[in-house]
């Protein structure tokens, strides 16, 4: 297939989703494109006496915004994740004084920095491309970091994530994954960057494998759907995953929750407390990123018990 | 293998872990035993009409406990799981006032009670038995919810998880794995019941299909071992998961990471920043319950990056 690229150098890249945004490009829907993706922190960590004294101002580069044609507040965008490739043959991964789970510990060390040099597929029987980190290495796993639109009344740094998107750090956001983003302004304005080689649930140092990368992806919109979309939506084919971001891992397990009781009512003509009741047993909570400003929980709901709300 | 049988009816349960306690029985390291565990409401809840009211002041009966002969503080008990099968052909699943993560939901309806009748593996294509939930059904996934050792200093009730294990509610805890506890009194002093028939991590309801189960499991000890064993340690055959308690799912996930930076620098030498940083790349953080009253995490490590720590 055919597909124009929108790149983060020619096109331009934004650090807010912000309810007024600039389209770069403006496609009809179905178009596949692909987006050029730059590290998390701009290419400034290339040695591991690189370090990070502080989060700096701008970080998660987004490459766009991308405005759909017809998108309107109510619809919901489509983003079909078709492939996530390295475009860079090493990642990074640091600690940052101020940030990560263990900030407060006095264990632990910050700034602090080690490249992850990217390693072919051809030295492992698996067939998968590694990073390596000392003496170990991990099979490459790519998730799309921040990706989101524009939100419906605040701004948010790309450090951040809400309804929107925007800083989601979920791995689930990758390839063979389709994600449902909520359309709270005219063309919708999808925006992404940010990738990770791999990355643990929970980035608890503040950062996975943070590498440049080349994203296909084909943007398709659903037109005013009876399910009312609240916040991002995954389907990775083996479950409906609910993302929801709050001040504190409780309040995002509340939201995620509620958002699942919404999709099992939605399937199966349950109240809300038979589906409350039956959500109980099925799939459950996940953890995305716990170091953000605000932390993010997934509710997987395994296929078999949901199928599209759409 | 013959094995005897620790019975709830015949020698009794425990609704308290507590530094002192009285042994229903004392084996020999390296026996097996069938304990046999009631469903965590002790039987009251029969039907769709029972409901509860408030969550009594007995719950989560856990049969036993049973001394290891030798066993000291400073060991680990190993405890094999080797099967744990429904001994009734019913569970539940209920939501009760002021419990559950959805407790102050004014769309959610408490008490409710549901029962989840067990279907015979017969009736299904994939050979696994399932509970009925409405017109769904659910392939049974047993998991044992309440299992733990008399604690170092204080007394925590079998509502309650913390370091000696308790009500971890966590779906690993099930046939197949391992799972290690530090000893912190003579005896170890071990018991176990709350099993599910299923349960979603997060048991966000306050239950899985709560059901009544026997237990077979090898009971082991190591003595006095290098690593310094704190809480409850899992090994699933395909990843070690670090289990921890606390008032908040953060400080849960602080404490989880942890014990994992624990059992990678014993692995593999790294320093603890190294440690920190190489747990952000593989595994990661996942919610076990969020509902009882301190909140349970793992961090699961695969065990590509981790052999046994003993």
């Amino acid at each position: 297939m055919s597909r124009d690229t929108i790149s983060d150098d020619t096109h331009g890249v934004v650090y807010e989703f912000a309810p007024e945004m600039d389209a770069v490009r403006e496609v009809e829907p179905g178009t596949s494109l692909t987006f050029e993706t730059r590290d998390s922190l701009d290419g400034v960590i290339q040695d591991d006496d690189d370090l990070l004294d502080r989060i700096p101002e701008e970080v998660n580069a987004a490459t766009g915004p991308v405005a759909v044609e017809g998108a309107e507040p109510g619809d919901v965008l489509k983003v079909e994740i078709e492939d996530v490739r390295l475009a860079e043959d090493h990642g990074r991964v640091v600690t940052t004084p101020g940030f990560g789970l263990l900030q407060d510990d006095p264990d632990i060390e910050a700034p602090f920095t080690r490249m992850t040099p990217v390693e072919p597929a051809e030295n492992y029987d698996d067939g998968r491309p590694r990073v390596r980190f000392a003496e170990r290495s991990i099979p490459v796993d790519p998730c799309i970091g921040t990706i989101g639109v524009a939100p419906a009344e605040e701004s948010y740094t790309t450090l951040v994530p809400h309804d929107h998107g925007g800083n989601l750090d979920t791995n689930d956001v990758t390839t063979g994954s389709t994600l449902y983003l909520p359309v709270f302004q005219p063309g919708g304005m999808l925006a992404m960057g940010d990738s990770k080689a791999v990355m643990a649930d929970g980035e608890m140092c503040g950062t996975g494998a943070e590498i440049a990368t080349d994203v296909d992806v084909t943007l398709d919109l659903l037109k005013d759907p009876e399910f009312d979309l609240q916040r991002p939506l995954i389907d990775t084919g083996e479950a409906w995953k609910t993302v929801a971001s709050a001040e504190t891992l409780e309040e995002a397990s509340k939201l995620a929750h509620k958002d699942a009781i919404e999709l099992l009512s939605a399937e199966h003509g349950f109240g809300p407390t038979e589906s409350h009741a039956f959500g109980s047993l099925v799939g459950g909570l996940e953890i995305s990123q716990v170091v953000d400003p605000l932390v993010t929980v997934r509710n997987a709901i395994p296929s078999e018990h949901v199928s599209s709300p759409f």
